[in-house]
């Protein structure tokens, strides 16, 4: 919930001709969008875009903006081999079969405790938790190794250089020497679930060039961490890219879903390659709009960035009294996405909620912080005292 | 749209305090439900369960409807193989790599022409056309064949009961010889996208049994038969099997998307490991509560019956005229879905067009009719005269 409980310009968006008539009559978006969809999204979706991504593929869930992310990818690189030749006869009869070479054997590459999602696609990519992939089928796609960085950033500057490079090297390799071609590789900002895991804009820029360098497409991940709530819209802007990423996701707090794209050939070459009934919610389109407009008049993604300021020096000056409770505090100019290994984590978060305040857990024992975009400093003291968050 | 455009009983329900609560504050419903989301399930969704499946879980959309469900029948069989112990070690250390013993090996059945979605899952289960599936990783994953049958069914029973018998005796083949093992097998009542294919009780009856005796369970993809369309609610309701499927998809005409089931051991024997974040959409299970209601209190599904067997009655006399356009009809006794074979099927389609009536293709040369649930005998008329069908 980007902006809390009750706000009164999405209820009334809610309310408007334009949403009950999206709720009650809702199409088929890739056989028949209504008229104003296009529209719709240049007023609100689009505006939001990340620089250089000024197209956008709609979906309805975080797992099926990844999913349909990855299919683009592997569409394209399809495409690209065949160098603008038709289908095979081989590809159009063994691809009815699920075989090669018609259903290629292509690699969405992602990172170790990286998480992407719970449908077959998508939960093939996810590395956070067994729990969530057991019994499942998979399909055999490499996991590259996420940069385990030390603390406090300031004072292990070498020694976590070195550990991007290794990961970087790692990661070329695996790309290199894949079995099944590698499509895309995804990767979050900062790995959330998990255990809200960093890396610094040097390891992206340096992702961006590898990516770059061996023709894979780079899909960002910002189901979680875009939307403002880094003290950025999109986490991946701290990072200054020289070139944009192919691919950007969103989910959650945008509360539409989907992912925004640059390259017209990531557009496929054929109708219904890429395309099922819903194809995003039009709902959820107009509520985004509001969304979006409550962020620039409210300025809110300047106010995540300053209370995110506030609450890390609150955190960092507990964390000098209770060491075991507060290790490897990060998230340092990273808006309100502010983490620590804690270890007594889950009876930490029970006690929290008991005195009402409601914080997150991620990783094996990492508390998260996950406030929605009109966080106020009184909340901030408030939840700090362990007094009751007021409602919004 | 299951109703039709500007149903004022739909739009009275978009504006109701609750659906704006719904829109603006969307929970993630696994962690945070809201009160009264079991009795807004209880008072629509689940009073409209076929019987015998008297749980649901809920998701977006069709293919995340039957990619749940699939999941549902891995974690089942898995937790059956370990017999009640817990994971193993390599079970917990290999699924993060995506193998095996963690990662199962297990094999969804689909039937040839099917189409169950288009994520990597789903349309691994997809084998309509080529076209969807071309370039995008599939599963290693068996087809059996679906009945060719032959038309009209009243003159050719002899010769599709062996066709029946044959792709029944292919299906038990398969799932005693599958490479990977079977967890379960998914079939559309009919055909949709494939052709509008259908096949007679005495098929999906014998199906049920064959997957009872071999331990796999049966998914039940009513994503487009569902919701009233064919006379029944379900259209599998027309099978009158003893036992009731495992599971039964839904999405399209319910606006709301997900899966029923019954078996108590379907339900995961763990927290997490079914679970995402929006896990259907409260707004959406509001509509379909009205919905419901609209089709309760206007007899819709015994309107939709009657006016199936008018519309076939009309288009059989079309058949007797136009031998090339109209050949093997199908969908006698199955409401409003009602197809056939048209050699100039496109041409057909977009004279239609022209006319005002808005006619749908499937299958290679298939023109299939799809009228709202409350489509009337004028409207009919209308159409088969070529006349535009006035707005409900």
């Amino acid at each position: 919930m980007p902006l809390g409980y009750n706000n009164p310009r999405l209820a009334e968006a809610a309310r408007t001709p334009a949403m009950v008539r999206a709720i009650t009559s809702r199409p088929a978006l890739g056989s028949f969008p209504s008229q104003d969809y296009a529209a719709l999204l240049e007023s609100g979706i689009l505006k939001a875009a990340p620089k250089g991504l000024e197209q956008v593929f709609t979906a309805t869930t975080g797992s099926d903006a990844n999913e349909t992310a990855y299919k683009a990818a592997c569409i394209w690189k399809g495409t690209q081999e065949r160098g603008g030749k038709d289908f095979t006869d081989a590809e159009m009869s063994s691809v009815m079969d699920n075989q090669a070479p018609g259903a290629k054997k292509y690699s969405i590459v992602s990172f170790k405790k990286g998480f992407h999602g719970r449908l077959f696609g998508s939960l093939s990519t996810t590395r956070s938790k067994a729990i969530h992939k057991l019994d499942v089928p998979a399909f055999d796609w490499p996991a590259a190794p996420f940069p385990q960085l030390k603390y406090p950033l300031e004072e292990q500057e070498v020694e976590n250089r070195i550990e991007e490079d290794r990961c970087l090297k790692e990661t070329a390799k695996i790309i290199d020497t894949a079995e099944q071609p590698v499509a895309a590789i995804v990767i979050e900002p900062i790995q959330s679930e998990g255990g809200d895991n960093h890396a610094t804009p040097y390891f992206f820029q340096r992702l961006r060039a590898l990516t770059e360098e061996k023709g894979v497409l780079m899909i960002v991940d910002e189901v979680q961490t875009g939307v403002g709530a880094t003290g950025k819209m999109w986490a991946h802007e701290h990072w200054n890219l020289t070139s944009p990423a192919d691919m950007v996701t969103f989910s959650k707090k945008a509360q539409a879903a989907g992912f925004y794209f640059s390259r017209a050939d990531l557009r496929p070459d054929k109708p219904y390659r890429q395309f099922n009934t819903w194809m995003g919610d039009p709902a959820r389109a107009i509520l985004f709009n509001a969304i979006y407009d409550e962020i620039e008049k409210g300025d809110l993604i300047n106010n995540t960035a300053k209370i995110g300021s506030f609450l890390y020096s609150g955190v960092e000056a507990l964390a000098a009294k209770y060491l075991e409770l507060i290790r490897n505090l990060r998230g340092k100019d990273r808006g309100t996405f502010i983490a620590w290994d804690c270890s007594k984590r889950d009876k930490v978060i029970a006690l929290a909620r008991e005195k009402g305040v409601i914080i997150g857990g991620c990783g094996e024992a990492v508390i998260r912080l996950r406030p929605m975009l009109i966080f106020q400093k009184h909340h901030g003291r408030s939840a700090m005292l362990g007094k009751v968050v007021p409602n919004y």
